[in-house]
């Protein structure tokens, strides 16, 4: 495992100061801290190159623009994507799926989706059934959220005409075969959408050698870039109707949307200050690897999971000891109410983590929590061993309280 | 006249120094430089809000919660509307407008619009037109951009359901009569979407004396906050099919969007960090007065173009002096490509303007550009009397070459 090197004790330095004791561990929501150099880039672009990008020829504007290029070519390296204007910028992953999606389907299509999909996945889906009439097939994992490609496979009929699935569950942090399923889309010519919301800048993600026509990603949680900002790398073949339609600074004239890209899909003045944090991030990820980062978590989350399951009455949500999964781990504790328990970590403990429904109810079906909810636990690249050990510590003490 | 304030100076010292001859002039399309306090807040919160707001209970994301709902109060201070609740935050006011438009919208629907109206209506009316079936009016004001209310009342149909007009021309700098058409829209029981793009912050905008039912506004003009924000007012009793479907963090179980407000317009993580700086930016405002930097950035475009009309073979744009406009000042000169101007302002005098078509291809129409196009100077609250003749001596200089 990788020492931490100058960048992160500087980021602690830096950021950390300013929450003293806290401990935070709710990166499946949002990343924090960020790293200096994000934080440098957003302050620098502020400063300097805050124009409006592609909306003018001046020095300052040209400059916009390239924060914008450069950041899509970093994404295009980080996910092996081949060409950057195949990336759209959006406000957030929601966006981003809601543009795949509700771009894409038409009246009769059919879609195959899981149990573990987040509600950005699962509300734009209901709304097309019940407004243009689609038909949606929810195929379900087994009870740690693990997923067999070929259950996928059997799902599809003949007006299947996209498969969606999330890289790992919000809630569970397990792992779903989309390399496998991107084999079975594929050779049915079916589109692939992923939710990569937990997996961008966490796990390898190749879009050709996975089958991926459409990824949708998040700026702000392993990406390490400031909120606001995510995307959507849409294959060259697939053609959405754009989600907005309005100025693009090119082709004004026209009544419709341009088609060139990535100007179809990224209407209105973009966030171009955020997203040089962004490239900031993904730089910082590029340079770190994702194969490092990807290890360091899973080996703190198996920390994590040694300690709790040390504990009577603790039952974790999720893969086993040892299986792959995100920095994800959930959990329940018999007899307490998850809400309370995170309200004690909080405010005695000053431990950030986060309880309730994670927006991902069916996944609950999947887990049997659909009743209490749950407290999740998620990990990111700035964790220490010794708070997660804290962590742990925190917990036990909170549970001989319930026993 | 105000004289510039210690806040003004400030700016100037930590941003003006990395630019240091630049001269700005391209306010209309985003604001530059923004004021010292916004780019505080927008490091303060990186540094120690950013969790992800509404999504978990623990301390830090309570208080990116809290930047949002003071957002919104401030917000609800400058336009005078009653429920902070009714804003709903946008990536920019092209998402706001098309939330607007295609979440009202039926079809068989009359719309009346202007011919002065941006792509970020024109277009997604036209898409609507295509697509599901309406009807589009753009009524045409003078050739400066100037219209009477009354031929708004012209237009109105038996399926008028919404009138959409913006509160000041993008190119010509024209300011519409936005209560008067209020009064028209209201005695009708029609919906009245204004556009602020170009005005909120800059002019007054009272949204129930006005008779605004929507009022997209962008944030990162003349609210002075970073790029990546804008918003959406919904008066209460309008109800629209959201943009976007996806997580709220509120009743994470139901399978359709929540109805609650704000909740209900915004699905996925909102950009806290942007709206901090969002929200400074308003503070600024509030403090200044609208009335103050509305009165100043009139002088100084009364200047700019006392000092354009003296040049033989400039034509200017717009009302003409005198009369009501805000801080655009648009003009051709004979004989001279906008795009080559703008190149050698930009190239060697370190002016940035914009040239072109600016979204709005039907404007151009009405101002007589539509084969040139128009160079676009805009000031903004920070555009000092000495910028201006610097401004004005180049383009003399320019002309001279032309001559």
């Amino acid at each position: 495992m990788q020492e931490r090197n100058e960048e992160q004790v500087r980021v602690h330095e830096t950021q950390k100061v300013q929450n003293q004791e806290l401990i935070y561990l709710d990166h499946a929501a949002t990343s924090w801290p960020k790293p200096a150099s994000v934080i440098e880039a957003v302050m620098e672009a502020m400063q300097k190159d805050a124009a409006n990008p592609g909306r003018g020829s001046h020095a300052m504007a040209v400059r916009a623009s390239r924060i914008l290029f450069d950041t899509r070519k970093v994404l295009a390296k980080l996910f092996r994507i081949k060409n950057p204007n195949d990336i759209a910028f959006a406000l957030n992953t929601t966006m981003a799926l809601n543009t795949a999606i509700k771009g894409l389907l038409k009246p009769g299509d059919h879609v195959i989706a899981t149990a573990v999909e987040h509600n950005s996945v699962r509300r734009p889906l209901e709304y097309l059934k019940k407004t243009i009439g689609i038909q949606v097939t929810y195929v379900e994992p087994n009870t740690a959220g693990e997923l067999d490609a070929k259950q996928v496979g059997d799902a599809i009929t003949a007006s299947t005409k996209l498969v969606v699935v999330n890289h790992s569950s919000n809630l569970l942090g397990s792992i779903l075969p989309v390399g496998e399923i991107g084999e079975i889309t594929r050779s049915h010519g079916i589109k692939l959408l992923v939710d990569a919301a937990q997996t961008a800048g966490l796990m390898e993600i190749d879009v050709e050698q996975m089958g991926i026509d459409m990824l949708a990603f998040p700026g702000h949680k392993g990406l390490l870039g400031p909120l606001g900002t995510g995307g959507l790398y849409i294959q060259p073949d697939v053609e959405l109707e754009p989600l907005l339609h309005g100025g693009t600074g090119s082709q004004s004239e026209a009544i419709e949307q341009p088609s060139v890209r990535p100007d179809r899909y990224e209407a209105g003045t973009q966030n171009a200050v955020g997203i040089s944090g962004l490239r900031a991030g993904v730089k910082h990820i590029l340079h770190e690897t994702v194969q490092n980062i990807h290890t360091r978590e899973w080996m703190l989350t198996q920390q994590m999971m040694e300690g709790l399951l040390s504990v009577n009455g603790i039952r974790l949500l999720g893969p086993e000891l040892g299986k792959p999964r995100t920095g994800i781990v959930s959990f329940v504790i018999d007899g307490a109410d998850p809400s309370e328990v995170g309200f004690i970590l909080d405010q005695h403990y000053q431990i950030a983590v986060r309880t309730g429904f994670h927006c991902t109810p069916l996944a609950h079906g999947t887990a049997g929590t659909t009743e209490t909810g749950a407290i999740r636990a998620s990990v990111g690249c700035f964790t220490t061993k010794d708070e997660v050990e804290t962590f742990i510590a925190a917990v036990k003490e909170i549970k001989r309280h319930y026993s």
